[in-house]
């Protein structure tokens, strides 16, 4: 039997947001002591129109949702670029153990850039942090999404 | 006729939250030419069981979809307590001309506190910033919930 690993879960996300013309971001929910794959998705702003519909925060809300819980303390998430800063605090919310991200963001990033969500003092509960997890498929995903669906370098 | 102001808006919905033992942070996002209300909201974390489900997202999300809109450059928004990271860069993502907030928030909040959002490399939307708005009716509040509903001090 071939098992995805939980990244590609969250791969496999960021190339349905490219499909549905959406900048190609995936996120995936694990349990971790199971290893159950808990919820997926991917980002969602245009076609809901909400600046907010992030993968990151959609696949939080239906984590929540399906474990009614509002705090995931036995869970790991998988995203396929840094989260932004509004993600990377929802993360902190939601207590996960472990975030692994994809891709860096030097832009729009607030993990290792920018705002630094996990490093301020507003931040009371920092996830361990794994960046560059296949990092080079997510990137590439990326700038093949800007280059031929959006005509930009970035 | 008697007409509330923006601030009075987020108000209300600060003692909905409060009433449904949440806590009593509200928010409203005005159309700032014509100074129409265009939606409002509270803090639901506790039962919606998610820990994003914060004021100013939930403001944010009932107003793109009442407009068809993902950016409300046209718009003012009101809360009650200095917005969080996670809100504060919603808030920029949203591309409000301006914030209006009460309370400050010293331990949580992202905008004059911890996390800095609009400072940060990582905004690359500024909204103008008015801090300390009806502060002490809005702080009492909270003080008065976490006396009152939690038997704390915070």
């Amino acid at each position: 039997m071939y098992t995805l690993k939980p990244m590609d879960h969250a791969f496999c996300e960021a190339e349905k947001a490219f499909s549905e013309r959406e900048v190609p971001i995936g996120a995936a929910i694990i349990e971790t002591s199971t290893g159950n794959l808990i919820a997926t998705s991917h980002n969602e702003m245009i076609q809901r129109s909400d600046p907010t519909a992030h993968a990151e925060l959609l696949v939080i809300q239906k984590a929540c949702q399906i474990l009614g819980l509002s705090r995931l303390e036995s869970c790991d998430i998988y995203v396929t670029l840094e989260p932004c800063p509004m993600c990377a605090q929802a993360i902190s919310f939601a207590r996960f153990r472990r975030l692994y991200f994809g891709a860096y963001d030097p832009k729009g990033g607030g993990v290792d850039h920018g705002a630094q969500i996990f490093q301020a003092s507003s931040c009371h509960h920092k996830p361990e942090v794994v960046g560059g997890m296949n990092e080079a498929k997510c990137a590439q995903l990326l700038i093949q999404f800007f280059q031929k669906v959006r005509g930009t370098s970035s």
